[in-house]
């Protein structure tokens, strides 16, 4: 009952001229190389993810099994002229899979192009149907899930580095998304935001399935349980995970709820006790593992002296995912968990 | 962008025999008579509202516009032998509006019957579209906001007495609904477990939108804080409506949340607490203004000595809305708000 994905990936660039509108297809690239055949890009493109340039044929030849469309343009549209790419993705019998506000399932012609060639057409914002109500029934394995002082505050990056490092060491360990940037980097997961609310917590159950007792599922946070739109989504997700361990995201220096500037964000003991206070209904033992900050607008000595004063405050490791990795968060699991 | 259901209603009682699944037919009746034309019954009915028969041709010459589906069956299914009825409604120039599982839209060619007559199937299950995200602006008036130690705990019946026991008093007031069968009897509100989790609490904010000083929006309560499979609702809601006052709902001798024996339910003070915390988001001014507890299965002096024992504990007006009315919840509103 997840979105699934199959890899590998051909990723799709465009004309795309920013590499700041690619952050789906870097992010692949960059986190899964593992999944990625190539990339696909028309004339005009001003990003390069360093993947081998393939056609679509090309790629499917290479044994590629979906084209990934890598790039958010403004509002989310399909532009005109890479419609064509779609039908020569789909002609070449790739799935195709985009997050894009316009459907793919809307672009004349696809559809009946994809039922043909009995390729997929998947939508990573339109969550599976027939999710189940949530029941709280404890799974096996472990758990760790994101939780954020706001959105947009480094919590896929959290989860995503702190599964690579448990994997580096060889842990058993997987990645789980929420978001559509997320699950593109999994090859699957649930959109966790666009669930109906009385299913939130159900389709967190379904997305980190009993497990190994040694395994750890790093679960992709959303939101803020203090975040006056999505909070709802953010206390489902905590719910369904029955998280075991909890760490804390945070931007530096924000001090208000993002473009909601009447919203003073939680802090940092704050948001924990309050994760605990509501992760306890599924958990007992819902613990904090650590804070991840993101500090890249701080020098080193600022960076440091910031850290170091939310251990003291949290007796916590404490770190920034970027610049110093997120190693003390995965030792301090390691030895408490 | 609620739902909007046209009154007076004919209320379709088909030729259901037991009053147990006529519940909503006999909360609009029993909540607002005057939006009441008539009933419509078959052959073999056991329920009786004691209100005059009509068929709906008949209603509609009375002034009906909405022909209410007032009764819930097993499944929510659409029996066969009362499709006649619907199609009569929509040839007699009447709405029909129901919450039933199988959605009227579904019976064939009565959509098309009711764009032929101009008339609207309204399905009280279906929030509207186009809802925004929340964004916890304060908005004028005053909301309180039935919250419960689980489901099935008297939210709705609350809410009701509540805004009733305003109206008597002549208070400015409106009950706000949140449920299917809380929407049929306030003729409007939207089915807030059925929004999409994003916009739970963007979805409330419409609800109860801006309003006079003294006007009192009391606000149909859904699942709870502490529910493992619906708390999401709860929170987007709570965040939504940012109460100024709110009333715990609990049934008496309840220890366990309803259908998951493993999930212990919260003891109130706990409730009230974890309530002003989330709460807090979207009104810093949020207090508890009572505690209405279900005492159905009690004899008056086991009644007696809990509500006492709960005011004790709480220091706040606990009534049980059907054994003593919810009078002294709102003197304490009067007093204190």
């Amino acid at each position: 009952m997840q979105i699934d994905i199959k890899s590998p990936y051909l990723i799709f660039l465009g004309d795309e001229p920013e590499e700041t509108h690619a952050k789906t297809g870097l992010g692949i690239a960059h986190w899964r190389p593992e999944l990625c055949a190539g990339q696909y890009r028309l004339p005009g493109s001003g990003v390069d993810l360093g993947l081998p340039e393939m056609t679509p044929a090309q790629a499917r030849a290479a044994g590629a099994q979906t084209m990934i469309w890598g790039v958010a343009g403004v509002g989310g549209t399909i532009p005109g002229h890479w419609v064509a790419t779609l039908f020569e993705a789909v002609d070449a019998g790739l799935d195709i899979c985009a997050g894009t506000h316009s459907s793919l399932t809307e672009v004349p012609g696809l559809a009946e192009a994809a039922a043909i060639k009995a390729v997929a057409l998947i939508d990573v914002r339109s969550p599976p149907p027939d999710l189940p109500v949530g029941t709280g029934a404890k799974r096996s394995g472990k758990r760790l899930l994101a939780m954020g002082t706001d959105c947009v505050v480094g919590k896929k990056y959290t989860a995503l580095a702190i599964a690579k490092e448990m994997k580096d060491r060889g842990w058993n360990a997987d990645f789980r998304a929420t978001g559509q940037t997320g699950i593109m980097i999994a090859g699957g997961g649930i959109p966790i935001d666009a669930v109906v609310s009385d299913f939130v917590s159900g389709a967190a159950e379904i997305l980190s399935p009993d497990n190994d007792a040694d395994h750890w599922d790093v679960i992709e946070g959303q939101g803020s349980l203090f975040h006056p739109g999505y909070a709802a989504v953010t206390l489902g997700l905590l719910h369904g995970s029955q998280p075991d361990a909890f760490v804390v995201c945070h931007a530096a220096g924000r001090k208000y709820v993002e473009a909601f500037p009447e919203c003073l964000l939680p802090d940092i003991p704050t948001l924990i006790e309050q994760t605990i206070v509501c992760g306890r209904v599924t958990n007992a033992n819902i613990r904090c593992a650590g804070v991840s900050v993101n500090t890249s607008a701080m020098d080193a000595d600022e960076r440091e002296s910031l850290l170091s004063e939310l251990s003291e405050l949290t007796g916590l490791p404490c770190v920034d995912p970027v610049a110093t990795g997120v190693g003390p968060i995965v030792d301090y699991l390691d030895e408490n968990f």
